[in-house]
């Protein structure tokens, strides 16, 4: 393993970091808050320690996929562990261990949170908080990548292992302009949604600390009931945003190069929206006798849908108390998760539809022994290495997550508790059911079993092979 | 599809059916109870059932793996809805829909019950439940191709079809020979604990019954609390056998061939025994407070692991009150099932060993690109088939299991309730947690949610395959 370009690659996260932890210390200075001197505090730390790493030049820059995996989740690692100090430096998380779970939560975008009241948070804290979120979705290495040109050919493993997706692609053959045509159209994307929040009513603050949450399909939000209280045409415009970011980004590139042909050929953006629609009108349906009309029940449904498969998790109500088929749909929609090459979490619909793809051609085999068929998506054949990517993620997703059941049941909650609270942060959710569900926190839990959350939110955000080869002892063994 | 063969299977299958349905007859005239006659009439009605469908011989002897999954699977429905019969007709069982749910769970081995008082079924009634288990767990098809010369050679197809495991063989070149060895095993070591459970106090009707249902990995009981009530020496003797049950049926042969090398050698046997092992002390030391003494803690810890991991579902104490710890590692082991040619469900333990390494290998290329390596069990390569048909058979696991949650979602009970239930039944164990936990019964749920177990029953029990490809609309498509 070449060790010292994963040195440069850790050094230039931080510096990055430096970078990011300035905007907070605006936002605190602006509000006249304590809390700033943390973040430049922490901002020069991160300076310190990058400029320390990054300052001699790698050795070599050779690059395969064991670099790109371990680099990527060394680096999303030490990302949450100096993310997490301004919250403990001043002292606004006092525990040290929540103040990682917060940061993680923010960066993985997962948004669950260890707090009872979010409002006690001073702004700087807040802005921090949502802007992992947007950090975190599109990702930190594509960032880096964007505006900072890396020497070597191969930071194309970079990106897959911090994208998610059965199959990374390159937009353009050049890995950067890639990065930068991704990050052009996700920060349009979120001033788009800011102002239309800002001009139909919503504080300046809470506009962007929601867009920034929604963008990266986060989920912290700034008042203790989420999205609850906002206006209903808010939370329409926040339905609508949340869907659009759970959408692969190639779209947008296919649509800014004018192809809308080849959007209308996706089989992932018809699945998503196929079950999008199918799962808002299922629990519409359900909850109808809940609420007085039948459009309020349509619009608490659909937010809900789209908060939970873009694995958002904001809420605009309680639906934690909701008939068993509706939240037994949302927990589903929990493991669909949003489109590969989206900010979203999850499996991704495109895994589920090459998965079904497949075991249908499997009933057509038995059914014609001798026949041929290859499954495709998109019109394009599915490589046997996609497939076989798909079978080793299912497996170790199913691994990590009966572990991580096991671990977290020694605290004895009820079982939908434990079973949910693995589903919304392995799937980079945010709220569960039962003791996690969207009205309560994760803060009941052990020290040991925020750990184990921890491990999963970055495992999920990941996408499991870059956690799972950093922990694996044949990754450090010498050669 | 050859349909004059599948119509001549069904028919040699319910003319073998009104033989099996004599036993209860004679069961009921010992005990001089009214309910024997229906079983008579039953058995007469399947008589002329079977003898109308197997009157001509087939057009044709041809046999593919279609016609094996098709004439297996619907064999199950028919002979579970024949079987269903006499619980109906006697009045002891009032509800078609129960009686069916009944015999279902009966020859699926899964031991899941309607009733919430057993006691106050007829002897004949009582030994018809345990007799479905003891047929229903090495495979009725599997009886018949011991006993009846079936022309054609590719009856294996039928074996295929019905036994459990990634990969099936005979143990011998001839289908019938592999067939006679597998009963005679099997009869051989339920008449052992039979005379094991008797000799020991235990009475002979209890004796002939448990152990046909230890013998199944049915779990259908006697008494109302199952194992409970019986003394700690026989619910030893029960645990020991559970777990011999378990075991691939190859293991016994190649013991009768004095080959103990080839035994040791087994690697699913040495996993097997292996998670016995673990779960079993993890849940005595995480009970210990509960039990008076750390033995009576082993001895309750190991008969639930034994029963649960072999897919039995007898229970020696009500286990859902039990730390969550203990409860989900229980529910992680009627995932995991028992090996592979056992009388067990779930997915067995070859499977997952497959799968975790086939993970394993991944890992390993990541960390050696251009490296080489086999995924390889007892010594032998694994087929890229093998891992194809695990792919599949995951993949239509996991889409009926969220499928059917949602279904019997609609009756609005609880999320471990729904959760347990699928599993108790898909994995053809028996009891699960919650409202269906080891001190309540199936009873509760709606008809159509009772249909919908009925259909996971019977889909685990054949693992997935002949059910799926039974309501594939492809299958039935003229060519």
């Amino acid at each position: 393993m070449n060790y010292s370009i994963i040195r440069y690659v850790l050094g230039t996260v931080l510096k990055f970091e430096s970078l990011f932890l300035l905007l907070p210390v605006f936002v605190g200075v602006i509000y006249g808050e304590r809390s700033a001197w943390s973040f430049l505090v922490v901002a020069l730390m991160c300076l310190g320690a990058g400029g320390l790493l990054s300052f001699r030049k790698p050795k070599s820059y050779v690059f395969y996929a064991l670099e790109g995996f371990v680099s990527v989740s060394l680096s999303w690692v030490v990302l949450s562990l100096f993310g997490a100090l301004p919250f403990w430096v001043s002292r606004e998380i006092p525990s040290f261990t929540d103040a990682v779970f917060e940061a993680v939560s923010g960066f993985t975008t997962t948004g669950a949170s260890i707090l009872s009241d979010v409002e006690a948070l001073s702004h700087c804290c807040l802005f921090w908080r949502s802007f992992t979120h947007w950090i975190g979705g599109m990702g930190v290495l594509v960032f880096v990548l964007a505006v900072f040109p890396m020497r070597g050919g191969q930071t194309m493993f970079l990106m897959k292992a911090e994208s998610p997706g059965p199959s990374v692609e390159k937009l353009v053959p050049r890995v950067r302009t890639t990065a930068t045509i991704l990050y052009g159209v996700y920060t349009i994307m979120t001033f788009v949604e800011i102002i239309l929040l800002y001009a139909t009513g919503m504080s300046l603050f809470d506009s962007v600390t929601l867009s920034m949450g929604t963008a990266g399909t986060g989920g912290f939000g700034v008042l203790n009931d989420s999205v609850g209280s906002y206006a209903p045409h808010l939370q329409v415009i926040i339905t609508v945003f949340m869907i659009l970011f759970g959408i692969n980004f190639n779209i947008y590139y296919l649509l800014l190069r004018k192809k809308p042909g080849a959007v209308l050929r996706s089989e992932e953006l018809r699945a998503y929206l196929g079950i999008i629609a199918a799962s808002g009108l299922l629990i519409a349906w359900n909850i109808r006798k809940i609420f007085p009309d039948p459009l309020e029940a349509l619009r608490h449904s659909f937010f809900q849908v789209a908060s939970i498969i873009t694995t958002t998790g904001y809420s605009t109500v309680d639906f934690n108390v909701w008939p068993q088929f509706s939240t037994g749909i949302l927990v589903l929609l929990m493991f669909v998760g949003a489109c590969a090459g989206s900010t979203g979490g999850g499996m991704k619909v495109s895994r589920i539809v090459i998965m079904i793809k497949n075991m249908m051609k499997e009933i057509f085999l038995i059914n014609h022994p001798h026949g041929v068929r290859k499954i495709k998506l998109d019109g394009r054949t599915v490589e046997r290495e996609t497939l076989r990517s798909i079978h080793t993620f299912v497996v170790s997703y199913a691994l990590i997550y009966v572990v991580s059941m096991l671990l977290i049941s020694l605290d004895n909650f009820d079982f939908t508790t434990n079973f949910t609270a693995v589903a919304a942060t392995i799937n980079n959710i945010g709220p569960g059911l039962s003791m996690v569900g969207p009205a309560a926190n994760f803060g009941i839990f052990s020290a040991f079993s925020k750990y184990v959350l921890i491990f999963d939110m970055l495992a999920g955000r990941l996408e499991l092979l870059p956690m799972v080869v950093l922990f694996a002892p044949i990754t450090w063994k010498r050669r």
